[in-house]
């Protein structure tokens, strides 16, 4: 937790408070937070302040902001990623949120397991996107939108996302073609399930104005390969 | 996992088995494996091969090479670590050995809780070096060092691995140079603590021979800055 990030109507009043117990919970335990110190605070899809804490008792911290920070700048980036197991969901959310990914999209593959939608993790992203919105210091949940037919995606929607600036890579091992690097444009990148898409569904998402690009010859795990992916294309 | 990791010992007759109950286990389970079946096959620090299933009973599965496999290669470099809580540590060695890190070495620091060293995970890296490689498709583990004192390491051991084709970069987030990308050379990345290195490591790192260098704003945790910096670095 890089900042604490609060509700707006939290910050309506003059001074401002922190009453999350989760909030508080980790300040005690592990910034032992006092009267005078500073504390960064963002206002959840808003501004980013440095404040000062006046007060800490059992039940709230109280606050006033001093200065006004910076956001750190979103990857102009859409991910869109065959559903994982929820373990793996979890961490991948967090990962992209804090990367600064601008939008998600959880999509159903043939090699995905009908029964990761019902997770009840799908239920808590919010508290996710949290954690990973306060360990970057980013103020913006991404959106994240979940499809659960993969052909009326590919045909309908997906193609709407591509544009000549804006094009759409999807990882394939087998390619001869590499993963672009350094790119000083937004894009859309589209990871398979574990055991990779299915021939007819890369067949499809090719047909569909998606570019297959190759990682190298090593298999990589679906929430390791999107920070190394993130680290690729937007080097520049 | 990719391909099954054998011991020596394992292949030197003609017929070839498997008998370690995890992997017996996984190939049941996750690949459901028949007589007649191909699968591919790793010799611990050696040759990869595409076998071909001869027999599968409760306690091995009997196999022969068909041909031989390319081995990925690995990346150039060395990663240091401040050594991180052992859930974190775990995924670390399983994701470098999975990009292919040729030698990874763990380092105390200010920040470093000295608990850490404790943790049984530190008996069981050999494990995890295998799930690693096996994800990978790779044959060969990294090699692995532990420095429990700051100091005398930078000091003293650290100089010895920089040269001008071989940079060393610490990661520190208040630096207006950034972390290189897309380089041809070999390198060593250094990695802090949760809540980063304290101004004496830093200033320690640089008098001898580090160059601290940015990520960029975002503050991302150690699990999730390594895919996120080799993707970077070796892009080329």
């Amino acid at each position: 937790m890089n900042i604490v990030l609060l509700d707006p109507r939290q910050t309506e009043s003059e001074l401002w408070s922190i009453s999350a117990k989760r909030q508080l919970e980790h300040l005690r335990a592990h910034v032992d937070v006092q009267a005078g110190d500073t504390l960064k605070v963002g206002v959840r899809e808003g501004k980013r302040y440095l404040t000062e804490v006046l007060s800490v008792t059992e039940q709230q911290i109280q606050l006033k902001p001093i200065a006004e920070e910076a956001i750190p700048a979103k990857l102009p980036v859409t991910l869109i990623v065959a559903m994982p197991r929820p373990k793996v969901l979890r961490r991948l959310i967090m990962d992209s949120v804090t990367l600064g990914v601008e939008k998600i999209i959880l999509l159903h593959s043939y090699r995905v397991d009908k029964s990761y939608w019902q997770t009840p993790f799908l239920q808590q992203l919010q508290h996710y996107i949290d954690l990973g919105l306060e360990q970057a210091g980013d103020t913006v949940a991404p959106k994240i939108e979940l499809y659960k037919r993969f052909k009326p995606f590919v045909e309908d929607v997906l193609p709407l996302m591509i544009h000549s600036d804006c094009p759409a890579y999807v990882a394939h091992p087998y390619e001869l073609q590499k993963m672009p690097a350094g790119i000083a444009h937004s894009c859309t990148i589209i990871i398979g399930p574990e055991g990779g898409f299915i021939p007819y569904e890369i067949e499809l998402l090719k047909k569909n104005g998606c570019q297959a690009v190759s990682l190298g010859s090593r298999i990589i795990r679906t929430e390791t390969v999107i920070p190394y992916v993130l680290g690729r294309l937007f080097s520049a």
